[in-house]
């Protein structure tokens, strides 16, 4: 949604005009959030038939595919009583193909929808689409770049599962260095107080010092491991994530290496607190084994459940208010 | 639908938590699948808006394309006023390109949907589903597997054509080696009394012992004839296939052979019985030629749209019971 | 809509059986569209959540990609409370791959849909379609053929922002050879009194003889012109197009040379009288200067935008009437 010459100050809530980075929310924004996907965990499982959002039209304009996030929005959609307009493949098909600027095809989508998820190919492509359309935006992934709602049902789920955010430990583990999420998250954890991180991850793909010094600078505890079950015995929450091989290019030895190398299997499992949980972004490979997923605190199923009631959240609060 | 320990037997109505395989059918389900498809009849006939589905969410999770029977379940869906998901190509597009397992998909796509209907490439993967499943799940084909629906739609299209099953003359014709529909037709209708079917096919795609084994234990006559006119004349339904050419791989000659050697034409409408009919799977290429769809025996049109009225029965007995 | 021998002259309006070809319309079907379309508009504005066409279910059966379209119609039938079944690439998906006939599908799709939206590769292929269903069939463009609903909608947006069609005076840019829209665009305003086209296009995309000699024949005024500007300042209407590249093959010179010609910039809205409006089919290259779109002059995503209305006017009048 573009913006006029405002008189609202920029930490308004007004900043839920649209939804394109993890940096727009503040810990009230994402109480509010929390507080309205509780909301909409109830009608789902209570009122199959909502129609909060009838007559309402989103667009899901995905210039590359990602079925789970496509899917897990169009389902908050309708089950909020929505109608979805879907485009799974723009970038082959759309007028992009011709030539067209992505600006002019927001100009057009948003004459035929109510608002626009787009996932993007681009790093800043959903900023644009926002500064152009004149209805709602919200960024299912652009690139390198950001997956905002995949970092608020992440918080969203440790705040679920362990029952606070302030004073929690966390594990970052496997590809800290192109993983998106993992990222997102640091970033969001950072607001909250008393909050260690510990980084467990093969050296070829370790956090990146911009992310360190910003939690260094917001006073939050962070320190590298390479003793997975030391930390796991400590955690609150042991966040694993995918090698992604295609960021090894030919060298499949250092992925093979890297991916083999930190597993969430029954040796954690047999470390981990009773209260503690298990979370990954999936899709998984075998970064964790099969066997895990019978425990409790299994939470990553759980985890992509609420990815439903975040979405159905941000669909209400950008749509009704 | 995965099963806890259950104390229901085997052979109860429990049985219409999944729709997996033929076999899963005796004479009283399919009774009361036909009865439930007569209304859904008179419903899409009557009242377009129904609504008794309301509310309900079917998520369309195709692994391979088939337009024609994806379309035929999310109409079936919206007929009774219920929403889709749907994923057209999700062996392209999906995670499991990333390599994710079926069972991990299957976790997720619950989360945001009252029933799958599944189809996959591989055969068994809907039983892989369904286990995993606590929602029901709709085998829509896989692989060289089963086609439960088609082999549903083709058995209550013979009984409201010919007003009985029992005591049926059947010819099968063409492809019996690879056909799906004809192995799993055969399957079934030897469930009833009487029946007489005909095998009518090029030498290189006869239909294989198994099913000739299994006829005879259930004491169904059957014969093999290269004579189509002179079984044609004694059969209550002719049921004609495509000769399929991928099977034939390099050579040519035996597909272009097998092809021409059965084709129902004027002819086979000349010796036919007045109350007897034409059935074909579709699509069609010119084993039937386009000269027999203005005669009132050619059912085959009729045959794709109890398709419709089956997938409705189904989807209502498996979401409302 | 195939029709049987029917009563009714050709010239009533039960040509709203099917919209397959711009030649199907004169001023009074328009003028009732047109008059169709206005309340469509409101409709939008004000009652998101209009029920007119619920339970219906429009078929989208698109053989070759175009979202725009394809969007455009879905919107439609969802801003009245209809359901969609979508197919978006038929060709490489359907039956067609295995050999079925254009017939045998639209018989198969007509059984799951109350109207069917087509848009094929084949010119001719809407016609064929409407005389096989027994339903409604749109055509949303056939190959190099017809594109009905982009012309209608061209006309009511001269209509809407100009406030009428008779002594209108019209500019037709850039690739006239090849475009279909400027052809029917042509073609429809031929209808009405006083109309003058100047043509203003490369040499080598000049608009064809027929078309000329049609507007000669209905007594339009129209001249070829070199000089855009000069055109401008006279016209109520600067309609430009794209040059398109796929048109000149290996000739990337002439490409270039064409493509340049003719821009729409600041100058030409300089001699632009004020009423006046600039129009394009979408999507731009850069034959339009995006300086342009800030001008209230700069119609082109309003017209987007009229194809909703259009199109949500055409649906109404086939299912309602």
């Amino acid at each position: 949604m573009s913006k006029g010459s405002s008189a609202i100050p920029m930490d308004q809530k007004f900043q839920l005009d649209d939804v394109i980075e993890s940096q727009q929310f503040d810990r009230d924004i994402l109480n509010d959030i929390f507080e309205v996907a509780r909301e909409m965990e109830n009608i789902e499982k209570n009122s199959p038939g909502s129609k909060i959002l009838r007559g309402y039209l989103m667009a899901t304009l995905f210039y590359e595919p990602s079925t789970r996030t496509r899917l897990s929005f169009e389902s908050a959609m309708k089950r909020l009583g929505g109608e979805v307009l879907t485009t799974e493949n723009a970038r082959e098909f759309s007028s992009a193909a011709k030539g067209e600027t992505l600006e002019d095809t927001i100009r057009t989508v948003e004459g035929y929808s109510d608002i626009i998820v787009m996932r993007h190919f681009e790093s800043g492509a959903a900023r644009r689409a926002a500064s152009t359309a004149s209805i709602p935006v919200i960024n299912a992934g652009d690139g390198p770049g950001q997956h905002p709602t995949q970092a608020l049902l992440d918080v969203y789920t440790i705040a679920r599962e362990i029952g606070r955010l302030d004073g929690i430990k966390l594990a970052l583990v496997g590809d800290l260095a192109n993983g998106r999420t993992v990222r997102s998250l640091a970033y969001l954890i950072a607001m909250y107080k008393d909050v260690k991180i510990y980084f467990v991850s093969p050296d070829v793909v370790k956090m990146k010092d911009d992310i360190k010094d910003h939690l260094t600078s917001m006073g939050v505890e962070w320190e590298e491991s390479t003793d997975l079950l030391e930390v796991a015995s400590k955690c609150d929450v042991v966040y694993q994530t995918r090698i992604q091989r295609e960021r090894f290019g030919e060298r499949i030895d250092l992925y093979e290496a890297a991916r083999g190398k930190y597993i969430v299997d029954q040796k954690v499992l047999d470390v981990l607190s009773k209260h503690a949980v298990i979370m990954h972004p999936l899709p998984r490979l075998d970064e964790i084994t099969t066997d895990v997923d019978a425990d409790p605190r299994a939470a990553y199923f759980r985890q992509a459940k609420n990815g439903l009631y975040i979405r159905m959240a941000l669909l209400k609060l950008l749509l009704l208010g």
